[in-house]
């Protein structure tokens, strides 16, 4: 038995700030066309696909960062996306800033959502590991204002669509062994992941040459070690004077990196991805039911940190 | 500032069933005295690094199994090698099979102990994550019954020792991201790993050439997403008919391999580890106070696997 699944990972090249929604639409629904016409059942899109990456400015006018944010989905300018979809019968994973109201209180969120092949939204995420910092620290040469800007998401759920089980995490999630282990205990099968990875990390300058290997590493590791395929898709390229890594790929459950892409610009890379390749992995190596031990992994919900407890208070001394 | 710890990874060849302890603790002393010419702190050899590696046998008889384990620790054979590092002022991690009684019972562990350059034990590790099998399969063209012969340890405890944070693993341990993490949020700074990992896993042969590969993605990642050094150090070659892989190797803690055994036989590889190198990690991309998000890892201690609770009970159906 096999079970098939025709993915294109949907690299989107910079979006300048003055671009509008319905040119980056446009754009989207090229790539999707040309995924459709190559045989995909499915197209992922980018962390933040609509604009510009924002968080790299601090603006004082929240009515300015309220501009990037979409207050419905589909709104006017992506409907036509939702509906080419619905047209040509293929699905889409796609990362956009969220402004909501929730019982009178506005939040914003970093996005992303799953619609199947009939348009219909069948899961959607909030990123639960904002990277960056909360306050204006002008030193940098950008900012990287997530922590201001969103609040974090509550966890990482999946659902069955297109033949398999499903999840999502976006960007700096990626780093973090958590987020695919608690996809992994849902029974994942394919982890969709959009980011906006700039090459220069102002904390830490001298690991800038490394910004593509740890890309890699982080994907392969997660996919290995729960038996999963994973499609990570970067908006890349300069944008807006920041140059941002490429290297969108899709990887096996094996690890391997199946298929890339080889530019910084808008560009679609395809793997046939057969969901049946998980079953080896997590029926042996990582059959988690046998081979776990919850009992020693407390300290992961327990510490936030090294010095600080899950619940803000600090590690007591040893004893 | 700048702290270094010389190590060497102290790769074992195989050691035959009709080797006698002695006759290993020799290997293991000429390793040492090689290790501490080319200027060492630290030797880390392999897991079960005394014996060959029963586990690939059925036996029956308790008494026969018995053999191959540790009572006290240094033992008769094994107090030279303890000897030689006071002597010496070098350190070593030595992996064996230990048999101790507890209010009474008998237990059996798959342990490992850090011992200082004054020949003192500072740490004891019990494996955690046995792999293999309780029963005799037949059917296997080797056994892995680490699942019958061993029960396992109840954690990842960590010690200052070597101007820095030391923590330890065993074999299967370094494939689960948990391992690193627990040692992680504990300040680690350098993990120590021996293992023994046939080339040919009989549940899944359709993933025998990828073994060296696993390997290292594994302690890769796990050293990059803690911010730490790994050393991996294997008994490798062909032992009573079974290929082990090799690959020992020391990785930075940005998940670069800087040294690595290019053999299957006795073999050390040096690497001149600053500890301090960890930092920049753990006070950027993997400061933990401030980046992890406990309240979404609560399923990692909650469930044991896809279908089990981490009480053994069945997961609970959908709400």
């Amino acid at each position: 038995m096999a079970r098939f699944v025709n993915v294109a990972a949907g690299q989107l090249g910079p979006i300048a700030k003055s671009e509008t929604r319905t040119e980056v639409v446009a754009r989207l629904m090229a790539m999707m066309r040309r995924a459709h016409a190559d045989g995909c059942d499915l197209i992922v899109y980018p962390e933040l696909a609509l604009t510009t990456f924002f968080p790299r400015w601090y603006f004082e006018d929240q009515a300015e960062i309220d501009e990037f944010f979409e207050r419905e989905m589909p709104g006017a300018e992506t409907r036509r996306l939702f509906d080419l979809a619905r047209e040509l019968g293929i699905g889409f994973y796609l990362g956009y800033a969220e402004l909501t109201v929730e019982a009178g209180i506005v939040r914003r969120y970093n996005t992303s959502i799953l619609v199947d092949r009939t348009g219909a939204i069948v899961l959607k995420y909030r990123k639960v590991h904002l990277p960056g910092h909360a306050e204006h620290e002008p030193w940098r040469k950008f900012q990287h204002l997530e922590k201001r800007y969103f609040e974090p998401g509550a966890g990482f759920g999946v659902t069955s669509a297109f033949g398999g089980v499903m999840g999502m995490a976006i960007c700096n999630d990626r780093r973090w062994s958590e987020t695919y282990r608690v996809m992994g205990l849902q029974g994942v099968e394919m982890v969709l992941i959009g980011y906006n990875t700039p090459v220069h990390n102002p904390p830490a300058p001298e690991h800038d040459h490394l910004s593509l290997f740890h890309n890699h590493l982080v994907m392969q590791a997660g996919a290995y070690q729960n038996g999963t395929f994973v499609v990570g898709v970067a908006k890349a390229g300069i944008e807006e004077g920041v140059e941002h890594i490429g290297g969108s790929c899709i990887i096996a459950p094996s690890g391997e990196i199946i298929a890339s892409c080889t530019t910084t610009g808008d560009e679609i890379a395809i793997a046939r991805c057969d969901l049946d390749l998980c079953n080896s992995y997590k029926r042996t190596t990582f059959n988690f039911d046998v081979h776990r031990q919850p009992r020693a992994y407390g300290m992961i919900v327990e510490r936030k940190g090294v010095t600080t407890m899950a619940d803000g208070t600090p590690v007591p001394p040893k004893a």
